[in-house]
């Protein structure tokens, strides 16, 4: 059984990806019995695409590897709290489990007092935070220099 | 100046093929300027893929034809109250006017208390409302036989 720290480290590295083409740093990873069935990084400036978050490219790619809609065996790790939107395509997808490094006290969905994930999906947060805040503070510094 | 009506008209045009495909009748469209420069129809099933709501293909559609992320200056047409999910990228993309026919209690953004859409976007609901609740029933009247 491979740990959340092992794929938390491969969701960092695609978020260390996403600064180097100068988007804010965010990886996210759909595994599915230990394998990895979904992988993407924050593409919204490159695909100019609002909706090109690191969760969302993710979903998209695990739902055409398994060739069915749910995710209801997977569980997504992503490197910074998702936003409302992505938030609601876990919900849509029935996720069974979503890992989060960094929370996201101004745009995470976990503002909203109302539930938005599905009732089934367990959440687990702060694996690997650190890490995940160190990326994301570098980032906005070198933005505003 | 072209009314809601007409915009409207086909987004149900659009909702009405989703149906003719075994998909939830919903089409959204995106206008600037009176002209149209994303339109979609629900393809979830089509695409295998949660996260294809027609407003998500039809955002998506306009922020390639415009070459931004920003929908400042356009509305989005949708013949059903959009998701969570969608309220959520509608957010992202900053839309100016967001203007809905059918409203959905089950599943519908404004179900939550707390503000979801960005706070410049207005809103207008119940355009053809009675158009697309048709579509709608007759849709899931036919599942069920």
């Amino acid at each position: 059984m491979l740990t959340d720290e092992y794929f938390m480290e491969i969701a960092l590295g695609l978020a260390d990806e996403a600064a180097a083409e100068g988007e804010i740093p965010v990886g996210a990873l759909v595994v599915c019995r230990n394998r990895i069935i979904g992988k993407a990084r924050n593409q919204t400036e490159q695909l100019n695409d609002v909706t090109a978050h690191a969760e969302m490219i993710a979903i998209t790619a695990a739902t055409q590897h398994l060739g069915g809609k749910y995710l209801t065996d997977c569980t997504l790790y992503v490197t910074l709290e998702p936003c409302v939107m992505c938030a609601g395509a876990l919900y849509w997808a029935q996720i069974s489990r979503l890992v989060i490094a960094a929370d996201d006290p101004k745009r995470g969905y976990s503002r909203h007092s109302a539930p938005i994930l599905h009732p089934k999906t367990r959440v687990e947060t702060g694996v690997m935070a650190d890490e995940s805040r160190a990326l994301l503070t570098k980032f906005f510094r070198q933005l505003r220099t």
